[in-house]
């Protein structure tokens, strides 16, 4: 192999690919990165077996060939060196990789590319569904943070992904709360069956995403993986088997009152509570009061928290109220989560009663519901 | 106490007495802040026992008064309040304080001031020392990454602070290396005794000082405390006991071969040969060479490092050059260390022979002195 790239483009392409390195495994080699001259192009790839990441980027190729390389030594070898070019050269029969920069002349030892695991590419048996970036990233951030942590119901740590009526829908919950994030999708009539991509995975999509431009998702043929395709990027991730809860049925159709806030002052009003309910099972209380069907009160959402040994705090900010005055509990993390990504400058709270469960969606036409479980009052 | 100030004033001054708070201390009254109203004046106190840090802050005092509040939710909840006036009540006979603002009404659980211990204050035998803020900052950034981090040797922990001469002397060093940095200081003709401050204390200190004004420093009469006081900040310490040694005995009088270089290529070319460095005791091989005496040649200076599992990298920079060619063995962390608080051009490297201390020093009127024991080239 002896090309040379601009260490800009290296820098950027090891940046990508790193978060797919996995430097604790048993197996030695992941990690390392793959690298590869392809079409005129140098690809990184790099797999921890759960996800693997392609990336291409602008090389002068003067020999094909390929190796493995140490990602962190690589890495920060690569980060030190000052902009312009890098002459990347493997002698033949060698493992070695020699890294030449204006003032810099260093040598790598790598390991046989034959040995590194496949990560398979772009050639599924179904048409690709073509996304776009941007929308993508904020549908992955809409829905991310509501899926479970824990291993122990797994298919909750995964984010549903259906494709259907010219519509795409990402759905995630844990057992407290659910989100999800509906987009037109012009094309898309058929039915596509739902596939369940791990939320870890989707979090890392969204990083190494650039912020426009197609996205190609792509089932392999045996469904049994995905991969996310642009033209600089390949993400392959695993799916995780099993059935989804319907989570549809869990989201409450109407409500009897509902309070439209100004995101921000929600967020901030949330958290002054959160330092006096951290210490009680995070718990807040709401109260949406004022509604009057005269419309000559204001009205207000009220936000207290109360731990015993710390203190109590109550907030008050302004809402435009419709319905009765109601109360509920709520875990006050669960707002934090959502207040964090909704970007509309209004966000509407509905609820039925104390017992049921609470929505918040943003006020705009993005269809995107928050359903957050109440806690008992008697907590 | 009852008083109101700008939540903006009250969020700094938390963050500045913050960094003395003990949240783990086997006494819980550490982990709280002291308030005190104080001529007009809110004074926050902290201390861990070993340092003690006073904040003043603007405030419109209706009522004197004291408590002392769990310094990480009063914290959390003042950052949370939006910019604008706070009012702090205290009721008699109560150590619950009631924290007002524009939206959010909280009572916080206090400690009764009376069990906080006492932070001195600035009444000292000696006539205070005054130096300039910005100045302290930059000689305590000079030397304090080079003293010990472990207490095997306690005295090497601390920074020796010498005033003598009409000069100010700040000095670190552990068993390896060795930092000073002299400074004049008009008007103090006479040798004051020198003491020993812990180093993390000085960190601390560079934090919390502002960029500019006067700073007065004061040794407590019994000689176990100093103490440093601004017109909005105090910080106290305890002082290390033990005699220092004489590291201006260890300072190389002379050299045979000198190479200055600039600061900034210096430092990348550090940068490119630590990871190769990491894996082989941090050992990094310098030689300098090129300086001919018909000034012909252009000198170079080489660093160049080998890790055997890994693999190499030599990289070399201009460097102007007086004397014969000459190697030297250092440790890299130490070359990066002294390299990233170098804050002039250029840079100049002292070497009589590779078994003897290098010296690095910056090509400016600036007194500053660095000293690296070399290591053996058969490690």
């Amino acid at each position: 192999m002896k090309l040379t790239c601009k260490q800009q483009d290296l820098s950027r392409g090891l940046s990508v690919v790193s978060h797919a390195v996995s430097s604790r495994s048993t197996l030695p080699i992941l990690a390392n990165i793959l690298m590869t001259t392809d079409q005129g192009r140098l690809k990184l790839s790099a797999t921890n077996l759960e996800i693997g990441i392609n990336c291409w980027i602008e090389a002068d190729v003067q020999e094909e060939g390929t190796t493995t390389v140490p990602a962190k030594t690589f890495s920060d070898l690569v980060n030190s060196l000052t902009q312009g070019q890098v002459g990347l050269t493997i002698p033949e029969d060698s493992t070695t990789i020699n890294v030449k920069s204006e003032r810099s002349n260093a040598n790598i030892k790598g390991m046989d590319a034959s040995e590194f695991p496949l990560i398979p590419s772009a050639e599924g048996d179904e048409a690709p569904i073509i996304l776009e970036a941007g929308q993508l990233k904020e549908m992955i951030a809409h829905v991310v943070f509501a899926a479970a942590d824990e291993d122990s119901r797994p298919v909750l740590t995964g984010i549903l992904v259906e494709v259907a009526n010219e519509k795409v829908s990402f759905a995630a919950a844990d057992s407290f709360r659910l989100a999800l994030r509906v987009a037109p999708l012009p094309g898309h009539s058929d039915s596509h069956s739902s596939i369940l991509i791990p939320a870890r995975t989707l979090a890392e999509l969204a990083r190494i995403l650039p912020s426009e431009g197609p996205v190609q998702m792509v089932v392999t043929p045996n469904r049994s993986q995905v991969l996310f395709h642009t033209d600089q990027v390949d993400l392959v991730s695993r799916l995780i088997e099993g059935s989804f809860p319907n989570i549809r049925a869990a989201i409450p159709k109407e409500y009897t009152t509902r309070a439209v806030v100004e995101t921000k002052e929600f967020a901030a009003a949330v958290k002054t509570v959160t330092p006096f309910a951290r210490d009680s099972s995070n718990i807040a209380r709401i109260k949406i009061s004022g509604g009057g069907a005269d419309g000559q009160e204001p009205g207000l959402l009220t936000i207290e928290a109360t731990a015993e040994d710390v203190g109590s705090n109550v907030t008050t900010i302004n809402a435009a109220v419709d319905g009765p005055e109601q109360q509920i509990i709520f875990n006050v993390k669960y707002l934090t989560d959502i207040l964090s990504v909704m970007d509309t400058p209004e966000v509407a709270l509905e609820l039925i009663t104390a017992a049921r469960p609470g929505v918040l969606k943003p006020v705009s036409a993005t269809e995107y519901t928050y359903v957050i479980m109440p806690m008992s009052s008697n907590r």
